[in-house]
């Protein structure tokens, strides 16, 4: 209900600027007796740190993970759990053109309209640095609901999408793009080789899979599963769209091609024939995959001078020289994993509550 | 916080089932001294009613709403003020096949599945007609951000897309389908009519744009503005989708062609050149028209007999007979903007509470 | 988390004034599959319902409460329960005093200080006839927890106190005073006499225990049992004082004598050999009965002319006619009764959520 | 909303266990621009330490407030504000009687019951030391408020009682009790050494005033600020009472005798005759000086063995050694400032936000 936590009975708040010493997550309302360590967290965080490949910010972090709270004996208490991660890089550098005029497409301009002012060193609170809190979070919901597999890959970078019948999920981890197709991966490497020299950026589709969600979990109507999700994903820097199952295609479906027939299953659960809806109906899980996508634009700091205004009115041009990434939809692929995570547990306590 | 409330300072709660007695709002922390009477939302609830049309249900609702509290003089209070609109077409009908087979893409297998049971008549409380109460709410949270013109429009409908070229803003009132471009509309008459003799159904697209918010209002980093607009949106009935601004299309852009540049303007405010963000930074206003858009599948409610499994398991197959919107889009326009507005109230008296 | 919402998942909203159509409540987060129709509120709103005894005021209310939403064929949904009691007995009356000067002790100056103008008929939304409203909620609130026994009555009236000795839990339905002493029902029934006669007001102390409470219901650290609780009663009108076990008494006693010793129980359980924390510690349920205790100040209408100012400055007298309780703590037991069930209903809730 | 976050736009967060490596809060809401620095929290954590005096405590905590975001140049954000406070002293300890039977009155059993199992070490977070973390939070609302005047002391200790004639605020801060009547203080001094060589405890009244308060602010009827007080006031450790105004004495009088009579003033705003109140009337501060007074137990940990049942449910004598405060009392003055600070500040941006 604050600004900067999310969740309703599993929650997390988070902390810390690009810039200042550190970064943080208080986790709060979890379960006890969870077995968890720094070495649960710290894999996730790796696959979301910079500058592990020429594709992403040079910024070197080690993101290393601190528990400070709220476990004990490598079990949670209940209590809250504080992580948090030192900021290591924050390269000495001047930002003095930054601070004085306003780059399109980052939140220089609306900040200092809402605020007065800013934290203009690496974009402060708004950026993306703050997502590797939500991925530590993330690892710790993940411990929540140990029977959902999560999976977040990318479908489209650049504009350049990949077949689906390539689709190979242990082709995701084997390269830098999180793809599931290879061929598209090694396309890739060329366009984000060509953004990057060009200094410029690139957009990306990413989508994520969970699998094992029970029918049941979600809670009409304003806590509905799918809504919960789309504010978590609309959430992450750079997003700005979010689908549900066939989500905008599902818009040019008749009724009869977009229904999900049901067969009796052997378990006594329904057989699905088909999942347009991505695993929802009013808001509730109905058992299949939860399919969620997202639409992350081309990263804003470009080389190529925009027109902009200064802090005092005037015309001025700008170029965000310094690391960026040239497609901030590839790290999105773990942070988009800890979103659903964490969307998930709340559910899934959210309706032990009030069911039992 | 809980389940059928929205809103963080300016909150409305919604209660009531498609056959019940009544449906109903509470809105809460409305600023006092507005006028508010009947007057002031009923124009509203006639948007959205039913029956107005031959492309939408036929279900007779006048949709009367009556204040129960909150005014006095004619006046708000600044206490909870309490809406309610009786049901009145409720027609008894033979709801024995929809109590015992589940109707695919409906909520009905998801509601058993949560709570055991479920209120089957006319889809209970997962039926669209709760959002009549939103649209009740919408009306008074209009009250509150005066400044603020909101609009919605479909722009496709059943596959057809309007032409941007063709947009009147004018056309919008003429049409039963809130299509501003005529010609669209004169070829959508055909497209609903054509589903509904065949007993089938289509989807549609709506967007949405809000004009007159101020830059700063919107709240980093989990009460974004654009995070809850999508919350509100993805709540509604049938979408499956949102976007803000370029959408999905903006992760086909590169940098430099996504960019909103910006100019000085007279007023000491920026001229923006583009807006590609709809109107959104960081989750902060920047002053632009913020633009949203959502995605409606085709109405689950068809005559062609689809594949399912009963309350007990066994296979069936099920037709929805009955009143229907061939497309529930088109009286979704009315609902997202009552949405739009309530994201916004709440989102005026956040920015008033922090910053003053 | 709005102004007029309480309970975390198990939640209610009320709405309504003194002399508007209605009042009521919705009920939000309730488990699905209870037993549930106006029979089984009405009982707890007869025993708090006006014009029962001459004891209290006049007014005569039927408090019907209707079942508006979320229950179908006798069971709950799930979904909102919204209860509504129609306002009958709105006396026509002068109220132009009233509404030119403020009564001392009421909400008069304090509403208009905040909100610019109030709703002056009857005292408005902060007339205690908004209990009612909880009282409603509250009976709903007991079916989620049907292992709890509540009992509130009063222990003090007018400064006169019961003997713990002559505690009788059978006497408290048979005077209109929910007095557990019959000696002492009988002195109160002078006190409350010459009260009323006089145009003069009494206060009074209420008790409640909530017996069958289990170890484990509460949540530290700021949904502490014992502070939801507090926060609960201090919410009901007239209430300046708020006790949990031995309360105040407590700082008087030293830590051996404050101690509740421990020892071991036939059933696993510990059996305590004293009770002085009122069955919470830490924030959390012991398993022992929990005892709040809150203190009503005098019903702040009388006859006798108060010193006060008009709305426009003025130096004004005022003395409150119409019909009003001469101990506004006769009627608070019930009240008290609801919102215990109400917080411990969200306890119970919260508690299965993290726990399991 | 969660368990560990207080507030409403205005909301700290606290994480931390008495013998983890640090404590903290993180405080959001904050409105931009204020001037902050660790030295505007470092004076309020050092009224709380432990072990200024003979009094307290003999843990050696230095208490050192870091600041680790949300503060650029001096002035706060706007966004979240981390504080941490590093455990020192956390000496090593023998706790394996601790860990292997409850401590009555402590929150050992009810946090087992809770959760399955506990951190023994100083009581985990259950400890009086997560108030550290208060106070600092408060510290930052008192920046947000700085036109009110927040003053707690003690006016009980063991059961003696302050003159009120002999009340003088300078004498607060001149002696270790804050006990605004120089000869009670010096009656305490001998009261608490007794109590510490015995090896006992006492309990103790504290009183808070805040004055600059203006009429207006507080929020029926769930947010009442008498209700917001209530409530953080009760989750302060050992506090079993909590009173406004006359409390527990306005129960006592008549309608008469606790009127507060209103005159004109002479800047527009009335002029009150007394303060029965304490500053609060329908939940909503009237503009006199808003008055809360709580109750301590006497510490529960004391030399002297009590009965207790092992964590297998034997039978055990328990007696607490280590470093205990006699009175936990004492160091709560600062602690309930700092609670009465964070309801104000967040009741006056709740204000702002629906007012104006």
């Amino acid at each position: 209900m604050s600004f900067n936590s999310f969740g309703r009975v599993f929650r997390f708040s988070t902390w810390g600027e690009s810039h200042g010493p550190a970064i943080g997550a208080v986790v709060d309302g979890c379960p006890p007796g969870l077995a968890l360590s720094e070495a649960d967290i710290q894999p996730w965080l790796d696959k979301r740190r910079p500058g592990t490949s020429r594709f992403t910010t040079q910024r070197q972090e080690p993101d290393q993970v601190r528990i400070l709270s709220g476990v004990f004996e490598g079990r949670t208490t209940g209590t809250p759990i504080s992580l948090m991660i030192e900021n290591v890089d924050q390269r000495s550098k001047d930002y003095s053109e930054v601070a004085l005029a306003y780059r399109p497409g980052h939140a220089d301009y609306a900040y200092d309209a809402k605020y007065g002012f800013r934290d203009y060193r690496g974009g402060g609170r708004s950026s993306a640095r703050e997502t590797a809190s939500r991925v530590a979070a993330g690892a710790v919901a993940r411990l929540v609901i140990p029977n959902v597999r999560i999976r977040a890959y990318l479908i489209e970078l650049g504009g350049d999408r990949i077949d689906p019948a390539a689709f190979d999920d242990a082709a995701i981890d084997e390269n830098p793009f999180f793809c599931p197709d290879r061929a598209a991966a090694a396309r890739w490497e060329a366009i984000v080789d060509d953004a990057r020299k060009a200094g410029s950026s690139v957009g990306a589709v990413v989508e994520c899979v969970a699998e094992g969600v029970p029918a049941g979990w979600g809670a009409p109507l304003y806590a509905k599963l799918d809504s919960e999700l789309a504010a978590a994903c609309m959430s992450i820097n750079a997003v700005k769209g979010v689908e549900i199952g066939d989500g905008f295609a599902a818009a040019r479906l008749t009724g009869e091609s977009n229904a999900d027939p049901m067969r009796p299953g052997n378990d006594g659960k329904p057989v699905f024939l088909a999942n347009h809806a991505g695993g929802i109906a009013g808001g509730i899980a109905t058992g299949q995959p939860v399919v969620v996508r997202i639409a992350l634009k081309p990263t804003s700091s470009i080389l190529t001078p925009v027109e902009t205004i200064g802090r005092d009115g005037q015309a001025a041009d700008i170029r965000t020289k310094g690391r960026h990434d040239p497609c901030v939809g590839i790290r999105a692929a773990p942070v988009l994993e800890a979103m659903v995570a964490l969307v998930l547990a709340d559910q899934k306590l959210l309706h032990r509550a009030q069911v039992g």
